[in-house]
């Protein structure tokens, strides 16, 4: 209820601050006997993971997870997997000058006025660093749904108003990690790339679009009328931080579409109904149909900036919030490996829910 | 968990088909002694309702609502509220051709699977008719938010690829329900409606964008990290029929902005901490900041059309939908009211929240 | 949240006043394609309905349920099942001299001050009333669980001191609804019908227990280590109106005990894991062990009397409340079908949860 | 929904086996600003901890507690509030001779058919180890019950058939804690810590009643129809280990009553409307009603005794259970915080809930 849990078989609960001890959750629901490679998990965590590149922060964390419980022999027990991941890279003293000036932008001002109690340093609760917690679990329900055949890809689509291209089906997944920006189309990258060490060479930050592929889903996920599949989908987006909209399928464009020109034709694909276009993205009536679910999530520029910028303080006074700090120039290339991991939570749930459809 | 229920702590859950003997609900954790405004709740089921205006589809239902528990002496006693509006235009057989076959972008097909038994009589479940429940839920909530000085409105401003180019703040509100488009400028709502009426004669249908705003809202409300203001807004807004897409504050637009012209610049303005712009959309870390709260909602265009579609049947088959039945030429002048329903239902349910963050 | 709400994956929601226009609920989540015997449903309905025999309250209640949604040509579709039961004999008018007093042990006082606002007629929402709605619920889920070849019965073991000797492996539960006392041994029935008659004459009240016996459950309902299978009867039970104590299995008894009597040994019986005794009430660590699970429900004395008693009013001042309305000597009789509705949700839930463990 | 979740808005997930590397927990809806007394929070641990006198188990455990967010500079924050209790006597050799036999009245066998694969050193998820995060969690919640001048206290009052006869109106909670038994009488503490002996000197168990008596708890506190608060009590004292019977008021004892004996009289006690007796524990119709709240938990006898046993193994193949291992001759004196734990969680949730009911 108080916000910090997610899904309803497949459950995530998580907990810590910036620069606190430690960071970490409980997984509550996963399904047992699950065979799990620690390797892949570690390395989807890395993918998110500060100081990695010349275009991220440099931020120093190894980001190891420490399992607590739920796993015995390598494999899941049904019972619940806590785990944390220790701050180590916390230079809490970086932020003394930020206790009482609230940053244009971020969350301090309304922490501070909700709660009225706040751990002020880097962001405390309110920093992306929680966001570690989810790809550790989204990790897990990947390679839940790998046994089921579901693959789930995200890339960077979109960086400032430069796009990709090519339509995703044009593109090879196994291509995205190869670059620093997480695109997996070589030519793109290095454009997006260019733009966003000039923008930080610049002391200013710039948005990006990640966009979403997920493919051999079975009919039936999805539970309407209030969780919808694209509404648990947008919902899980939405609690990212710096993101500011979704859309799936043909989205905002569908708004300036012709109902002829939208409409999804089914037909008879060798003994299998498919449609013929996908403007639905995967999704009618709130269930998957069974083609690929795709969607799109849009971050807004990092608020972190390394100009001065006006500011006041808790007491309303004028005060300066200096540019400096480690921070990110364009989030959208760590974002990937969250987007991905909040799609794997949210379709692994609607897929154990289906399971109680009948008897 | 069926996902038949939304709300926290207002909650409400919802039941019935288009076609079944009625629709209707239970509102559950409404709280006691609020007197309600009966006649205001029927106005706003009257906007949504069908058959009003020669925009919308032409089934008749007077939407009278009819409480069955909760409510003494005109007042709430916080015990649930139940309530049945009588579906009494239902015409069945109208609908009889449609038993085998699946509609394109239409829910017939993933229900079907999923269940694999549905009531298919205009939809059954899948119609839009269960949003009446939503906006009677609304209106109780809106009569709470009402008596904390929070407003929501809602309001149509792109019908296709035609904005309303003015800003929300030179609209007046007051006249948005004056047209049958729902747009207050009457300039931009003949275009509108003009255009709706055009593309009707075509036999065709077209997307819009719905735009609400809420203001007056305190500082505090919605749970991080997941239960962000803005996540469970766009939960909301994405449960709703035909919905593509969510943006809120600078939303897509921000992807292609810098940081320094996307944050907002806190000031101290007469004693209060304000923000200079709002491209936050009143939301900080998920949190509201006191400033307007909007954003926007995407509607696809229609799927009913009044040409023939081709399609399959359930076995597969090759068949063809016949263009009939009573159907709406655009989504967005019925949904209005709809958006500015959840919306409430959300806001009440934050704000309840906060009551529970100290003792 | 608000409290109506029952059920975790089967879940039953429900509204009503006893003197209202009718009382009702949402059942949300019962599997698809389930074919229900509308007869079997409405018996049960009988069972607990007022009116049906000299030793239970004369108020005439037909409990005709109207189905509203979920159900499609005799068969569940898997979305929500609305329905309501009219309350047709309510003679508001006689509890008109309740209005301001607060009647002894009845729920009179604490819902004024809770709600500050409350519908006094006939105890308003905490009338046990309410409860027809939970076995309307109760004989579906039977019906789902029947199809597992889950049987669910419960009888009247105890009424005042009297107790019924027999173990209930002796006793042949079709017998039970063949008297109005609703205990299979006909001998016990009888000492228990002279002796509620004998009270009622005197004007007064006698408490009971209600015994619970769930056979062929499979191993595995529950889920520890807080909805434990007996935790979540536990709570079922102690929700119905008059309820003060629950045991399950040797239950108070097992703290006169020593481990050595109380442990239910092991052994192989012919190829399956069987356990000698069952003072572990078919429950082990809070799951299921396949063994017949079993457990006591206590019923304080029905507060209503026929005799004046002594009370205060809203302002404090001296009141009489006048030994008249209608009511129940002893409630356990109807009770029966109410303890093992609440069973069949519980158990529902539960098996529906077992099939989300593994994938 | 996995069952390792208490509570709705002040919540507890827990994690942890008995012989992994750590229990621990989310304490999520904490309300803000609460200074923590941590010593405290220790004490109460401390009074749970194996190994503290010679009538508990043996095993050694500092039962140290870390916390790792939610908490700055002392106080609450409003994030949730992680903590982890390291496991130091995992003496997890000791267990390997159960890994294949199945302990009579454990939940040895149910885990295991329930989940496949489970950690069985020392009894995993389903040993009572991790009730010491349900002591830290309701350790914090009387701490801020203690500002509203609610308090809880849970003793001893029963071992085997001998009673503590005195009400608990005649007994110094003061000095419960002062003897190993946790009898407040002191006289009779002497008497059950002998019978404990002895009992231990057999090689056998038994079982015992803790009695909890929560003082000065508001009118209102309760959520009807199903959260009852009594049922919620019930619940949570039905979910801790070895728990078999839950009564509260009159108890059981009311089936034996006569309504005009049960009934609790209302009368006007200078200006406060207060009841002459209180047969219902504090609770009528499910809310309380300003009266002391009372109940009682029965304790079954501890399954592992020094004596062996007979049981059967994984194959079905008889096996004996031998006699050793470090355990409990009598759980109660070491549940006397457990009780008083889940009591203040389930009021502080219940309190937080009334805060709801009026805007």
């Amino acid at each position: 209820m108080a916000g910090n849990t997610f899904g309803k078989l497949f459950k995530l609960t998580t907990f810590g601050e910036s620069h606190g001890e430690a960071i970490g959750g409980i997984i509550d629901g996963c399904p047992a006997g699950v065979e799990l490679d620690f390797e892949a998990i570690q390395t989807e965590l890395d993918r998110r993971k500060p100081g990695q590149s010349k275009i991220t922060t440099q931020r120093k964390e190894s980001d190891t997870v420490q399992f607590l419980s739920g796993i015995f022999e390598g494999k899941t027990t049904g019972t619940p997997i806590g785990f944390i991941i220790p701050n180590s890279d916390a230079r809490s003293k970086d932020y003394d000058h930020l206790k009482d000036v609230y940053r244009p932008s971020h969350a301090d001002y309304t922490y501070d006025k909700k709660y009225g109690h706040r751990d002020y340093r880097g962001g405390g609760r309110s920093s992306a660093r929680e966001t570690a917690t989810r790809v550790l679990a989204g990790a897990i329900a990947q390679q839940v749904l790998a046994s089921q055949k579901i693959s789930i890809n995200a890339y960077v689509s979109q960086v400032g108003s430069d796009r990709c291209e090519k339509h995703y089906s044009k593109l090879d997944f196994d291509n995205t990690f190869s670059n620093i920006v997480r695109c997996p189309d070589d030519e793109t990258a290095t454009r997006f790339i260019e733009q966003i060490e000039q923008i930080r060479n610049e002391g200013d930050t710039v948005g990006g679009v990640v966009t979403c592929v997920i493919e051999n889903t079975p009919v039936g996920l999805g539970d309407p009328v209030f969780d919808k599949l694209h509404a648990d989908l947008g919902k899980a987006m939405l609690s990212i931080n710096a993101v500011k909209g979704f859309e799936y399928g043909s989205g905002f464009e569908a708004v300036t579409m012709r109902g002829s020109q939208n409409n999804d034709i089914f037909e008879n694909n060798e003994g299998e109904i498919k449609t013929k276009s996908n403007n639905s993205g995967g999704i009618q009536g709130g269930i998957s149909n069974g083609e690929d679910i795709y969607f799109n999530v849009a971050f807004k520029p990092v608020a972190t900036l390394m100009s001065n910028q006006q500011s006041v303080d808790k007491k309303g006074a004028s005060a300066e919030v200096e540019g400096k700090g480690r921070h990110d120039p364009c989030v959208v290339p760590r974002a990937v490996p969250i987007v991905r991991a909040m799609a794997a939570i949210v379709i692994l749930d609607a897929f154990l829910m289906t399971k109680t459809t009948e008897v």
